[in-house]
């Protein structure tokens, strides 16, 4: 098991606060410092025991952290890395939660110079709509995957300290290259996002928006929850992510198009094709997952 | 509270059977009759005390009854009126649980004859994924929405009746014209079905399909929990109501169209007031329904 002397975590929110209590929760780590941009929030982490102590862009905060995971949103990671690099300790190890890992990666390999082969690129896939330290569970990361995208510089006991941190709170761990992470969650998560996003703003358009949301249903609350989530972040992910989104979207349109084309020739046997291999597909999924 | 001697349910699934229990459990009605194509399911309806007994296409089980609900799929519809439209008792008000209206009263307005003024078209908006009188429980409707899509010429008593064994199952009940029906539940039902089912079908056709599934998480499992909906009866739903559909489905591509366009400009302001409107509208909608 990771043992970590002092964790730093920058972003007190559901993701890192979450880290950290799951950590605790092992008894991995000594003690847990968090820094960030809402005094309130760093303050209601203490008050929640996530963090015990709370830190500050200074080198009393990071020259003697074994480990600072950056979990901000991506729109603030360049700012972030800026104001830490010169502050780590010789042996600080650094790993992001970021939900797009190339330019979290061109990021890193810009800023933290001397420290970027101790950077460990990852992402946690997990998460809830809910935001901030409130939000925050130890079990959060219980039995999800964290996919890790280190380079072929990164140093293996960086690595090894990020997957074995990772591990103790019950994460199941993947290494991938950057590109390869970034276009599989365009395919599985950014894209659902934006779909659903785009559905929620369709109904909300039309003139007749109030009577069609009061007659949604149970359905529509599932496929949209997503719709709930932080558009700030979405924002960032998305834009760090438009080309593999893009393509994504792309393809995504071409089904709907595919629909289209079976519908207006009335296509019985094709509908009823497409929807029950999708079913199958999803039941294979859920068992396999299970 | 509807009073109801005998009723007859065509198709003892998870409409039909949990219409029949919840008007057991309010007491509304004497005899629940049972009829369908699957001798098993409905032999399993009576062993779990859906029904009292299992009927036929035939005089004895149509001639004395009050009500008959008609839970087939939409593309059963057509085959059953003609089947009971002679088989019908003078009195018997006959209502179906149909997903599309437009295409229900056409055949009904065909098939019923005589009995058209007594055909009373309704829809439960509830439902879950799963199917069968396994599925069927009282409770389905409590606090759910039934939209009924009465003509002209209805029978007064008849919608009275109807609307009354609906509420008597906890639900409410609104009435609107056929077309209004059929032009609300494409934008915020059949169109999100659609858009699961090929979210779904995506993901199954990529080449690396198995690592794609291997990463999704509970976003992609709520998003595409309708894609396990029953391929039979959404491919009939949507064909019904194939015109409503395909012009949302036309505006939904517009939507995505504009996404691109943001996403390729890097627009971060149009993504954020996208995403931030539809959270919003979301949240709306939630706190209004509760």
């Amino acid at each position: 098991m990771a043992r970590i002397g002092k964790l730093v975590i920058v972003g007190v929110g559901l993701i890192g606060g979450s880290f950290a209590l799951a950590l605790k929760g092992a008894g991995a780590v000594g003690r847990a410092v968090g820094i960030g941009r809402g005094a309130g929030n760093t303050r209601r982490a203490m008050e929640l025991g996530i963090i015990d102590a709370i830190g500050a862009a200074d080198e009393a905060t990071f020259a003697d952290a074994d480990l600072a995971l950056l979990a901000v949103p991506v729109g603030q990671m360049q700012g972030v890395m800026r104001a830490i690099a010169p502050l780590l300790g010789e042996k600080t190890v650094v790993t992001d939660a970021g939900s797009t890992k190339e330019d979290v990666v061109a990021l890193a390999r810009r800023e933290l110079k001397a420290a970027f082969p101790r950077f460990v690129p990852g992402h946690p896939i997990a998460g809830t709509e809910k935001s901030g330290a409130e939000a925050a569970f130890a079990a959060l990361y219980r039995g999800r995957r964290v996919v890790l995208t280190p380079l072929e510089g990164t140093e293996p006991g960086a690595i090894a300290l990020v997957r074995s941190a990772w591990e103790s709170c019950g994460a199941s761990v993947s290494e991938m290259r950057p590109r390869e992470h970034d276009a599989v969650l365009a395919a599985v998560s950014h894209l659902p996002h934006v779909l659903a996003y785009a559905l929620v703003d369709q109904v909300a358009r039309h003139k007749n928006a109030k009577q069609l949301f009061s007659f949604a249903a149970g359905g529509f609350r599932d496929f949209t929850r997503i719709a709930a989530s932080h558009p700030e972040m979405w924002r960032d992910i998305c834009l760090a992510n438009k080309k593999a989104l893009l393509a994504e979207l792309e393809r995504y349109g071409g089904g709907l198009e595919r629909v289209k084309r079976m519908l207006k020739r009335g296509d019985a046997r094709a509908l009823e094709a497409l929807f029950s291999g999708a079913r199958a597909a999803r039941d294979r999924w859920l068992k396999d997952t299970q």
